[in-house]
C-alpha cells in the first residue's frame, strides 16, 4: 500500500442495466455506475445504458471494459470475465458488472455470483428491468389481461444445452397464457414452425420486438404464420 | 384561464414503482414523480417507493392520492380511479399513476390505458421492476440456470375470473422450469395443495418471498410440503 492509502476491500456489484435506455436503469444502478465504481465490466447489450455518461465516467477515471467483444474481435469467454472480476476485486477495486436486463434472468448472473462466492469476493445484486417484461411494455403490449391471459411463460429461442428443439416448441404451443420468447430473432423460423407444428393456430397474434427502448426500437405485429 | 396562464394539456403517466424501495424506481419514473407531476395517484403497493420523498413532493405542492384505500376504509373501485385520472388530466394536470411493480404485469395498466385512450387523454407508460423478477433476484434466487431451468412460468395465486382453481394448479405442476406465483400468500395452502395433487414432488425446493426490497422483507426457503 502507498503511504496513507486505505487498504480498501474490493467488491463486485452485479447491476441490471435494463433494456438499454439509461433512463430505465434503476436509481441504485445508476448510482453504482456514476458514483461508486472504479471499473465497469459491461455486456454488449448493457453498453447503451451508459453510453450517454461516457464523459462523466471518464472525468471520474472510471475504466470501462466492453466484455462483449475482445480487441481481436472474438468474444470474451465466461471464464475470462470471472477471472477479471476476481482479480480486480482482489486489487481493492469497486467493480460494476453491468449486465443487460436483469442479472438473474437468462444472464448467467447466478453463475458469476457462485464464482465470486467461491473466491471469497464480496458481491451484491442490483436488479434491473428485464426485457422479458420491459420490451412488451414499451411496445404497449400487456402480457396479462383479465379474462384474456392470466399467466405468461418465458423461454429462450436459443437451443442451448443441446435440447432437441422441436419437442420444446410443441410443448410451448400448448401453454395457456402469453408466450415470451427471448432471443428469438435468429432462430425465428424454427420457433414459429415449431409452434405451428405443435398445434398453435397460425392466426395467433404475435409481436416481434427488436432493440427495445433504444431509438431504433422496432415492433412488428403480425399473426404467427406471417411473422 | 388566469391572465398569462398557458392552457396546458393534461396527461397521465403510468409509472411502474418497482417492488417498493425508492432506489429501484427507474430514473425516468423518479423524474416523473419528483419534477413533472402535479398529482400522484398511487396504489397501496406503490406508496413505499415515494415515502421518503414526502417532504420534497410537498414542497413542490404535489398532491398524493392513496387510491389503495378510501378515507372511510373501503377500497377504491377501478371505475373511481379511471374517473379521477380523466377528470384531472382534463383540468390540465400532469398525473402520475403510480403502480406497484410494472404497470402491465397483473396491474390492470392496460385497462387504464384503454380507458384513457377512449377518453382522448394523452398517456405514456414507464415500465417498472416487476416483483415477478425483482423479488427472487433480491432474495438471491435465479429463475433460470443453465442446465437446471431454461424457462419460467408466471401465474397469480388469486383465483380471479371464476376459474375452478384446482385444475389450474394440476396443469401448473407439470410445467417445465421455474414456477412463479404472484400474490400467493393468502391462498398458500390452496396453491401448495393443488401443486402436490397435480403431481409435483413435495421435495421441490420453494421460496416464499414477502415484502420484497422493503426493510422487513422476509424469505422462507423450504420444500413444497413444508411451506
Amino acid at each position: 500500500m502507498a503511504d496513507g492509502a486505505v487498504n480498501r476491500q474490493g467488491m463486485v456489484s452485479l447491476v441490471g442495466a435494463g433494456p438499454g435506455d439509461d433512463g430505465l436503469l434503476t436509481a441504485v444502478g445508476a448510482e453504482r455506475c456514476l458514483e461508486w465504481a472504479d471499473l465497469i465490466v459491461a455486456d454488449r447489450l448493457a453498453l447503451p445504458a451508459i453510453e450517454r455518461w461516457r464523459v462523466r465516467l471518464a472525468s471520474r477515471g472510471v475504466e470501462i471494459i466492453d466484455a462483449g467483444k475482445a480487441p481481436g474481435g472474438a468474444g470474451w469467454t465466461q471464464q475470462r470475465i470471472h477471472a477479471l472480476l476476481i482479480a480486480r476485486a482482489r486489487e481493492g477495486k469497486r467493480v460494476v458488472r453491468l449486465k443487460g436486463g436483469d442479472p438473474f434472468i437468462f444472464g448467467r448472473g447466478l453463475e458469476e455470483v457462485q464464482v465470486l462466492e467461491a473466491a471469497g469476493v464480496p458481491w451484491e445484486v442490483i436488479p434491473g428491468l428485464s426485457s422479458v417484461l420491459a420490451a412488451p411494455a414499451l411496445a404497449g403490449i400487456a402480457l396479462t389481461l383479465r379474462g384474456v391471459a392470466s399467466a405468461f411463460h418465458v423461454l429462450t429461442g436459443e437451443t442451448g444445452d443441446g435440447g432437441d428443439g422441436l419437442a420444446r416448441w410443441r410443448e410451448a404451443a400448448r401453454l395457456p397464457g402469453t408466450l415470451v420468447v427471448l432471443m428469438g430473432v435468429s432462430g425465428l423460423a424454427r420457433v414459429t414452425g415449431g409452434l405451428i407444428q405443435g398445434g398453435m393456430s397460425g392466426d395467433t397474434p404475435c409481436a416481434l420486438i427488436e432493440r427495445a427502448s433504444l431509438p431504433d426500437q422496432r415492433v412488428t405485429v403480425a399473426p404467427l404464420t406471417a411473422l
